[in-house]
């Protein structure tokens, strides 16, 4: 045996990875379905790529963080790298099958050697729910379905329950432009080779004070300065998408012509122009010109969502932007690409508070089973005719469960029943062997009935479980507003997402 | 720009990885669903941990397998590996949360640097759905249940349709002992301390004949040709499982009080009248003594499912056992436990191939995308009168598109609906916008009607999206024999699986 006596195994994980106990796992198979019902119902198909890729697929594509990228071990053949996002594999995947015109989402874990804040969701194995529009269209059409789309994910949260409208419900999605950004630096004296550099210091704005962010500037990036001064004139700007697209455009210094200011902000129109009409999404938007993003590869519009109390900013929950030269990067075709990434860490930790206490308030579990019946035996009944009836629940597709004792105690199955949320109890007494018959309980109105095996005893479990789902139903939408929807109901039922005025 | 002008860069998958385009994803999204739909109608939970594990996790506890681990690079803080399989990271989280009791399932990728074989289904990152009960129970009970599952989600996946079941409907569970192979083994000849290694070289008699590996055991294992010649003589017998058991049991070499053989052919006999009274599922197995599993962690009954095309062996779809000593090892508490394995690789490419074949015999596409309605213009509709309505749509919760042009023709808005398989087109010209109303058309049947905007719209959107899903349906029935249940059907109509007798 490989196994040695003697000291145990380090029984560590991994410094900023992390497991999920199956009440987790519950939560966040619900986040997941939010997400993917919402990507679905625009369209949007998915696809997969490998965990690692060829690390000179990633080389050079992230700027300042590609020294957070996880390198496998020479162990001979390919070096590999594991990704560290979703939209440079998505690149490569266009690249690889030639594909020009895709609507496509990917839920998927990514890599990051960075110093883990697990209390603020940072971690190095996370997450991402991306959706990506790829193809040669009309300028800014696809950008404004992805930010709609980010807006309804972040929306059909909130819509859960009150709970969840208390952590979701609140953010704003902060919308720049590349181009627009490189004009104000330009204007402001950076030259052209210190644009992505001089970017990766703004980004930094929601995290540091201007003056540190100005400090950087001088003294890592050598930027004179009155450059600075200048640049942080513009980079501190936000406010309602039209009043400040007037106000830049009213600006003479920088639109005379020479920046590209004017194409960035004629863009800017015509998003702002889509966004109201798509449900009047433009109301969840500031235009903000301290929005940078730190990688390198945007080259239009970028935006973020962060979740804001009152005015004060809480983090972001997604981000996104347009792309339109990496997969040219990769084969020389231009295929233009925007995308909108999930921060669905944070959204998945905000949603398990939101359910716990949800679940807290009504006395009751966070369910991980989907046991419905638990077939029970008492007096002599052997283990194999406990199997042998939950072996007929199994065949009619209901989700049953015995305990594994060979003559347990009722109170013992019984409590069992009850702890881990089974609503049916099926019980089998010698007299009921003898009769070909079943005795069942449903817990939550101690109702009890003797039924006939087979087909009837079939129909009883599936009236009285009918029966829970109505009542859990009618318990949940009570409990959560008229807009609400249960966490934890089923995912079709879901309200119309709150309209976004 | 990272992004640098001239040779472009390289696009390659890295060997034995792969990429899933939307049409695979779908077929394996409908994988997943069967086998997850099994394993909670067991009343199994799902966990997550992490792709990597510290290196010193895996260590020695895959035999001569340890070779294939993948390892990190060495940036610095801990050594870390990408798991091999999921057994042993649940082993280690059991540990790790000191959790004596859980039926758990879970679906991910796992990572060998083996020898890529593509067209076997044999790949380097790759995907295991693995159901594991942990806990200290009477013999053989979860055992059986663990049998069940395996027998359940093959015969889920036979009973989709003739296409499947043609592929998967024909397969043997091959069932046998650690402690039993252990005796004879012992009975042979073999000495202790190469146990392990001699099974390793049994484990290859489903690839290679007799002949090889009695060469090894004798050239590389040093064992003398008469006890290679003898062990050749147990391994090479299989038989139906009451028959085998009762020539074993009455082998009084082997059962002479000295090799434990007694104590194991005791627990199969229990494990077979537990599988009878499951279902009859024991009609599935035979009991076979060349079946030695490669791992060493295995401490008692170990099992397969394989293919079969009458007698010959099509390959594994399956396999699992008892492992009680892997918790202990890594924290000095004994937690038994016993798991299946899914092929789930092999059983995805059956499934595609089966689906592939359904749907050509329907004339259909493989569907990817979930859209109900294509919201379409005439004359001079612009696009923001196309967005309007599509949001109306999305508000409802119905999955909805329109094509990015500005102004498309009709013809190639249909045949975008037709080619990607939408059923329902939402037309708006200049007469319906000033009449606020929308022709809608049913591209089946070529029905058309002109109704208000708003509730009415929505009603007749969703009467016949309703009547789609039922014609889906009777077609899906009606082709499948009366067992069988739609490939793309919703996943909760699925029939019961076949009696396995």
């Amino acid at each position: 045996m490989a196994s040695a006596p003697g000291p145990h195994r380090t029984i560590k994980v991994p410094k900023g990875a992390r497991d999920f106990l199956p009440e987790q796992m519950a939560v966040r198979q619900r986040v997941f379905d939010v997400v993917t019902r919402v990507f679905e119902r625009h369209g949007a198909v998915t696809i997969d790529t490998p965990v690692f890729e060829l690390k000179e697929t990633l080389l050079g594509q992230y700027g300042e963080e590609s020294k957070l990228i996880y390198d496998l071990a020479d162990q001979g053949g390919e070096l590999l790298s594991l990704r560290y996002d979703l939209t440079v594999p998505f690149a490569r995947f266009l690249a690889t099958y030639k594909i020009t015109n895709l609507k496509r989402y990917q839920l998927g874990r990514v890599y990051r050697r960075d110093q883990p804040a697990i209390s603020r969701g940072r971690f190095r194995e996370f997450y991402q729910c991306d959706l990506d529009i790829a193809g040669d269209y009309p300028c800014m059409v696809a950008d404004a379905e992805a930010l709609r789309v980010l807006i309804e994910v972040l929306d059909e949260f909130a819509g859960l329950s009150e709970h969840h409208r208390r952590r979701l419900g609140s953010y704003q999605i902060k919308l720049s432009h590349r181009q627009l950004l490189d004009a104000v630096l330009s204007l402001c004296g950076v030259p052209a080779d210190k644009l992505r550099s001089v970017c990766s210091s703004i980004d930094k704005l929601d995290k540091e004070p201007w003056e540190a962010v100005r400090r950087e500037m001088i003294e890592v990036k050598q930027l004179a300065p009155q450059t600075a001064e200048r640049i942080g004139e513009y980079v501190t700007r936000s406010d309602a998408p039209w009043a400040l697209l007037e106000a830049l455009r009213a600006d003479t210094a920088l639109c005379c012509g020479r920046y590209g200011a004017e194409a960035a902000l004629d863009e800017m129109q015509r998003l702002f122009e889509f966004l109201e009409a798509m449900g009047g999404a433009l109301s969840r938007c500031v235009f903000c010109l301290s929005l940078a993003r730190g990688l390198d590869y945007y080259t239009g519009l970028i935006f973020e969502a962060v979740l804001t109390d009152g005015n004060t900013p809480l983090g972001s929950v997604g981000a996104g932007g347009r792309y339109d030269k990496l997969v040219e990067d990769f084969c020389g075709r231009r295929v233009p690409c925007v995308g909108a990434s999930l921060g669905i860490e944070r959204i998945f930790s905000l949603v398990e508070e939101a359910e716990r206490e949800w679940a807290a308030a009504r006395n009751r579990p966070i369910r991980a089973s989907k046991t419905r019946v638990l077939v029970a035996g008492i007096g002599r009944v052997n283990l194999t005719e406990r199997m042998r009836l939950c072996d007929e629940l199994w065949r009619a597709q209901i989700p049953a469960e015995f305990v594994y004792a060979p003559k347990p105690k009722m109170p013992r199955q019984l409590q069992y029943a009850l702890e881990t949320g089974i609503p049916l109890l099926a019980i089998l007494g010698e007299d009921e062997l003898a009769q070909n018959r079943v005795a069942l309980k449903r817990l939550s109105t101690q109702q009890q009935v003797t039924v006939e095996r087979g087909a009837a005893f079939l129909q009883q479990v599936r009236e009285w479980l009918a029966a829970e789902e109505d009542e859990q139903g009618r318990e949940d939408t009570s409990a959560s507003g008229e807009n609400g929807t249960a966490p934890g109901g089923p995912a079709k039922a879901a309200a119309a997402p709150p309209t976004p005025q």
